[in-house]
């Protein structure tokens, strides 16, 4: 059997939808080439962790080629795609090189957006990749640094106040974990502030935080982070950002740390298809996740807009990623049989998870709704359970423990950005 | 009792010298600012798990200001020193900002040298902080995606060639455990390569590896690293580095990544002293670690250049680093109780390990000398023991377990240096 006769699948992005489709398809007859720019899959999910010192990055994220060593279907290829040219069906890289598909499932996903004001970018940094997660967990903890320095109260007042900008479950946990790290792990460790002094704020254009969640959980979550210290601010969108603070109508409030976490777009891949993009510049997808005139060429993840049978769209989460990336496998493998494809695709809501902090959280599945203490649980459960995959599990759940006993967070180490540190002094 | 009646020491560099001789004066009635450029206490023997992907950077850092949160005689402070005016008793900060003391405490270390080639350092960086050991692990691991992704076969095996130079304890261990990388972790990884196949050099000028121990332990050494896989090429000095590989005299050996553990020479700080330093750059001091005509004046650490009674220089190594500071310690002790000050410093050897790789290293205990599997384990319970003050050693333990059980490295993670990935794309 030569080669050359084996189907050539080409994943672009490592991510869940991408990950999910190429193990799905191990033992088939199908020669799969994955590629991504990382070489790791990451858990979003946890990325908060690191940004906030919970966590190290290793934590959660594996090597690509670990994960996918042992599938002998598979070609691991570390390189960003630039370009796809679905009529020539040809993947072009950065690099100039080519890959020739016959079928090809794009899952870039997301990275943030800030509505045509990308100017807030360098003064309101985002969350998306472990390098985000590092830059931010560096300005937060300088931003203490600074404050115990500096002499004048006002500056020192503006150095102790911080911003998170969208109440979505990524600014809700940041806002929280961050009041806890203000009032708990940083206590008795400085000698000219009080780090329980810090103002943390949670903003929100919206009527509520957690929106997607029904409206009393969103309350509920809304008390838990005033009880965890953080203010939230709701019903106004942030219209300035700078290195001094942001403005939220007219009012101008100082805050020297300001977080991102409001909106995403879909990855600039998208656009080079030449397809119909929705607001967020993601794909629309046929029920079978392919372009119109396409059915080679799927898309998945974040990536994708999909309005379901139901009218309900498929939400941009971890499980409905991972569904898409199997719902595709099952599209080929019944292509690769001769068999009828299987129907459309339909998102199987397990439900709807949130953590706030220390202890708290909100649990939305069906009828059950949950929150506090016992929502915490669940939610810790859930996410040890998922990291399956990741051989540090042991050691992040490790971390954990020591970490919320003890209020203390391992991974509080400024590096990065000191580059001129590298060269030798002589 | 008013505050400036308390003296004041500054110890600049929470090394091992300055933060044991911090913690040695907690119960004083002293007032002790430590100056720091970074946020962290660094475990330096174990930096280069950290380059090799073995640990992350958290588990081999601690946060000065969490390790000396509960002594209230101290403050930190995150900051650089670029001066020191030993006449005024001042210490001056690179933000103009100064310091006066009663009692200084210089403990700032030494950095990578080699010896008048600057030009060498971008093609063959050095191992000194977190930040060096992270750019060192991406070099390390992009060499073998350079090499999958490299048609030619010439070039191919430049990818695949990695030469360490220096023969001392740095680099026996990165050479060791680069030969184990290439031929246990990454296999089954990739598809266009063999990374068994990789050449691992280690390139020492003198006539022996670890030349600190005994004769026959650094024959030892030699075979066990010979026996990983590695060549090691004693007694021809590199002549010439770029980004194509290295010269031993005339001959030229391609090498895409070289690494540099050849030379250290003590932090540039001791230049502003204006005192006599040794061709290392470390400064001469008295028995008791201080300045001629500056009794309120210390040096400590790998800063320090001292020939003992005996006529046997302070080794640079922690366990000195640790016994300087306590030494400091007690004579500002006993000045402040006007005692009179105990007798001139004595390093007290116990002994010398050197790890080589997996189940391999020397141990030079007095008459004991271990080599193999024995020295290894003793090699690795000393060093788990004086993980002591960091709290994650639990993670670190299992982190190593894992990781030579099952020949994975947990923290193959690229990540750094991709700036243009932070900014939105939109």
């Amino acid at each position: 059997m030569s080669r050359d006769r084996v189907p050539h699948l080409v994943v672009v992005g490592g991510g869940f939808a991408g990950l999910w489709a190429t193990r799905a398809l191990a033992r088939e007859r199908i020669r799969i080439t994955l590629v991504d720019r990382r070489n790791h899959h990451l858990f979003q999910p946890l990325l908060y962790q690191v940004a906030t010192a919970g966590l190290s990055a290793p934590d959660i994220a594996a090597p690509l080629r670990h994960i996918l060593g042992h599938q002998r279907n598979v070609e691991v290829r570390l390189g960003e795609v630039v370009a796809i040219d679905k009529q020539a069906r040809q993947v072009r890289m950065a690099d100039g090189s080519t890959l020739d598909y016959d079928s090809l499932l794009l899952a870039t996903g997301a990275t943030h957006a800030y509505f045509g004001h990308d100017e807030w970018a360098d003064d309101a940094p985002g969350l998306k990749t472990l390098d985000d997660a590092i830059a931010l967990r560096r300005k937060l903890l300088l931003a203490f640094e600074r404050a115990e320095a500096e002499p004048d109260p006002e500056k020192k007042a503006a150095w102790l106040s911080f911003a998170v900008v969208g109440g979505g479950p990524t600014g809700v946990e940041l806002a929280g974990t961050l009041a806890e790290i203000a009032r708990h792990t940083l206590r008795n460790e400085f000698r000219h502030i009080d780090p329980a002094s810090a103002k943390v704020r949670l903003v929100e254009a919206g009527p509520r935080v957690l929106s997607t969640f029904p409206e009393v959980l969103s309350l509920k979550a809304r008390r838990q982070l005033e009880k965890l210290g953080v203010e939230v601010m709701t019903g106004t969108p942030v219209s300035h950002i700078d290195g001094q603070g942001f403005k939220l109508g007219d009012q101008f409030v100082p805050a020297r740390t300001v977080v991102w976490a409001a909106g995403v777009a879909a990855s600039p891949l998208a656009r080079t298809l030449d397809v119909p993009l929705d607001r967020a510049g993601r794909v629309q997808v046929q029920p079978d996740l392919t372009l119109p005139g396409h059915p080679e060429l799927f898309v998945a993840g974040d990536l994708a807009a999909l309005n379901q049978a139901n009218g309900k769209p498929v939400p941009g989460v971890a499980p409905a990623a991972k569904q898409m990336g199997k719902y595709v496998a099952d599209v080929i493998r019944a292509r690769l049989h001769g068999k009828a494809a299987p129907g459309p695709f339909k998102y199987a809501d397990f439900g709807n998870l949130a953590t706030i902090g220390r202890m708290a959280a909100i649990v939305h599945l069906g009828k059950l709704q949950l929150s506090g203490v016992l929502a915490w649980w669940f939610w810790l459960a859930a996410h040890v359970f998922f990291l399956i995959g990741f051989r540090n599990r042991v050691v992040v759940l490790l971390n954990w423990a020591v970490a919320y006993w003890s209020y203390q967070r391992s991974a509080r180490i400024i590096f990065g950005d000191d580059r001129e540190d590298r060269r030798p002094k002589r």
